[in-house]
């Protein structure tokens, strides 16, 4: 592989231009002729479908359901709850014409759907029998970046899911805002092998309109905190303006208590931040759309059909197994070459069978992660496979573990968060609770309350601003 | 269940109220706060769910990938292939704000993506290497509909599928149309239970844009052909304005051969039409979101308790089987409601369990199609539900069949065609080829060429219309 092929920086000398090149050279993703929009690949919506496949099965499970709502949202009914107008009209996308006429009450790209889904929700709530009502939507969500746009994390339509709840009582609904964070907490670790700090969103940093906010956070290896995914207590400040109320047991009106929540493919752009490297993405094998890729190795005619009659017997063993295994019998590349475009591709594990392999009736597999190098036996391949799988999704996860340890620390004095915050860390520090200091923290440092996680270790330190006494302690770091 | 919960009026007395009724009373869909825009409930979107499941694993067995496109589409790019543009731009909504600023090359939301995709597959097409490329996109489309809407028929957005391929030969792009009409046909036939005529547009009729169109067709009670899928090949059409070629083998430049593809939302409004009768929806087993309720019928404490325990236990047994069971176990409606409540939601089996089905070792079967009742004993529960399934299957499809074979005549005297065109049949009629004859039917009549079969039975008579030699006989009727 040329190297211009390949990818041309280090992941710690050019941070920016290796995501970007990572991106476009694995073929996940490219950018669409609209600046702001990008398309997705067959080989990066993919691993958005192992993901949406892991979240919808979660949400299925505990008792929601799917729904479509349309992408055109009238002015009049965005601008209802006033906050959360006033906190999206800066990035809404206007639809004024439809052919040639001009439209009176102008269209919104739903920039997200709670205004829609509630005022469907009052049509349908009439009686606590109605209740909890608990829907999902799979769809995009439009917001014009004038900002400069990234792939994955920065986009001005971005696929999520969208999930709206409707409940009779305050705890019902604050219950289902952990119950989804715990879903999403569950995949990410899980699955993208990605561990998270879950806790609140300060009131500054809560979604426009909820009561408060609930996160999960990571750092990623530049530094910066991403934002994973949060899920919202609204109480009743959408049900009042959209009139979502139902007849309790006592026949009595209420308006009920919400919640909404989503993650979108932000979770890509995250996993290729943390495992990848100088050769390209790394996957863990739970979302990779090929978890194995098998080379034939020959240099004869012979050789080549008894090693790709090998290497084909073994794919069928392990797509028993109901592992995705790719057989790379392509002629016109060389076996260095395709080994560097499947590294590039971050595919899990390399299989190599050569002919003096087959004469010793086993295998080399090469792990993408570590790029070490071993022997299985062809008698025991499904176990072998199998455990090199839960290995690298492990040792992934214990990376990465690694690195949010590395890059949190505790730190009480105001100068030495100045220094810490400018080598990329996610420092936990006493707040009073005071917006004004929240904010002159962003205004001296660029680092934002990212969270204040549910198990704070309270310091008890004085505000590391202000110097009063501080009410929690919180976890800044400059943000995506 | 009171007169205005049920379905008021009969489906042969006004079919198109009855149409409405039975999509918002099952809680199918409901009507958005913008006009022509609809919601999917989650029971209409889990029948979506099916379709969906139904055809993309087809598409992944055949070779097809999913990928994403963004909805805004610039106006520069929509207008490249000038017939394709002409006949989209009266139903285009444009975007011409974002924010407060104004946007110069107004941008319009997807009414389909050709133009969008075959910009991207320039970029990615080098050589035959890269060949085919056949991706498909779950998304919805947007077109501005003037005219009165109906719910999964007409409406200004809709949920479909659209596949975009490109090819080295035209004989590889025209055997994959007949590989994706023929999956769509499968389908419909196999899982909506719904027979379609499957042939080519006419010139007037086919895809702007396209060398010709496959379509398959199918007539409603109402006696209006509905377009069930259409399958396009587009030759070279868009690949030379997009510029979407490769190298040959011979290392020659050369525009690849395309196709697109789609299937939408419509086939639930083609379910719901073709199978639904005066007491709601009658759902075919194999798209039923749930397949059997069972209704536990009691009057006392220890009955209760005794059929509720059996109830559950068939659930987990049918369960085990993969099949969708629910057990209404709903403490507020009395039996009878709730037979009428699974009736219109269009549950293709009930199940009832009493103390003297209990007493008995049995329980009673009613099916939704002919509301016929049986009994089953318990220790034949899986093959008697299995059985039953595939009874209900074939017979709705049987009856189907019946309504196209009665509703499909071949006439060949233009004033008998008048006649029959008025009491909703699909005909068969020899035609000269020529459009203007096709345009002169449609004014006198309001019949259109629907299909032109590809197993067209040659009357040999002379053209209809005109009198002179006829090229072929087609179908016509009139149409949604």
């Amino acid at each position: 592989m040329s190297k211009e092929i390949g990818i041309t920086v280090k992941k710690n000398e050019d941070f920016s231009e290796w995501y970007t090149q990572v991106v476009i050279k694995a073929q996940l993703t490219d950018y669409a002729p609209v600046k702001g929009l990008i398309v997705l690949r067959p080989y990066g919506y993919s691993i958005w479908e192992f993901l949406k496949s892991s979240v919808d099965q979660k949400l299925k499970a505990t008792g929601h359901e799917n729904g479509f709502l349309p992408v055109l949202i009238p002015e009049s009914l965005l601008s209802k709850e006033t906050t959360h107008f006033a906190g999206f009209t800066p990035e809404v996308f206007w639809v004024t014409h439809s052919g040639d006429a001009e439209i009176g009450d102008r269209l919104a790209l739903r920039p997200t759907s709670e205004t829609l889904a509630y005022s469907m929700y009052s049509k349908w709530i009439k009686s606590w029998r109605d209740l909890p009502l608990k829907i999902n939507f799979w769809n995009s969500a439009l917001r014009a970046e004038i900002k400069s746009t990234k792939p994955f994390l920065r986009t001005s339509e971005f696929l999520w899911q969208e999930g709206h709840t409707a409940h009779t009582t305050p705890e019902e609904a604050e219950s289902e805002v952990m119950t989804i964070l715990d879903i999403y907490r569950k995949t990410v670790e899980e699955e993208l092998a990605i561990p998270v700090i879950v806790g609140k969103k300060s009131e500054k940093e809560k979604f426009v309109g909820a009561v408060y906010t609930t996160t999960m956070e990571s750092i990623m290896p530049d530094g910066k905190a991403l934002q994973m995914g949060t899920s919202h207590f609204l109480g009743q400040n959408f049900s009042k303006p959209f009139d979502v109320k139902f007849l309790d047991k006592q026949n009595i009106e209420t308006f009920a208590w919400q919640t909404s929540w989503g993650v979108s493919w932000r979770l890509i752009g995250a996993l290729i931040m943390v495992h990848g490297d100088d050769k390209g993405l790394v996957l863990p094998p739970r979302v990779a759309p090929i978890q194995a890729v098998i080379i034939p190795i020959y240099s004869s005619q012979p050789d080549k059909e008894a090693v790709l009659r090998k290497a084909n017997e073994i794919k069928e063993v392990l797509a028993k197994c109901g592992f995705r295994i790719h057989v790379d019998s392509r002629d016109e590349f060389t076996p260095g070459y395709k080994f560097n475009d499947w590294e590039m591709k971050g595919v899990p594990l390399r299989i190599e069978i050569g002919p003096k392999d087959l004469a010793k009736n086993k295998m080399v597999l090469v792990r993408r992660d570590s790029l070490k190098k071993s022997d299985l036996s062809f008698e025991t391949v499904e176990e072998g496979v199998a455990h090199m799988f839960d290995g690298i999704q492990e040792d992934l996860f214990e990376k990465a573990k690694k690195l949010l340890s590395e890059r949190t620390k505790n730190v009480a004095d105001l100068s030495q968060f100045k220094k810490e915050i400018e080598t990329g860390m996610f420092l936990s520090s006493p707040w009073c609770g005071d917006q004004k200091c929240e904010e002159k923290i962003k205004e001296d440092t660029g680092a934002d309350i990212r969270v204040i996680p549910f198990d704070v270790k309270r310091s008890n330190a004085p505000c590391i601003v202000c110097g009063k006494p501080s009410k929690t302690d919180a976890m800044f770091a400059r943000g995506y």
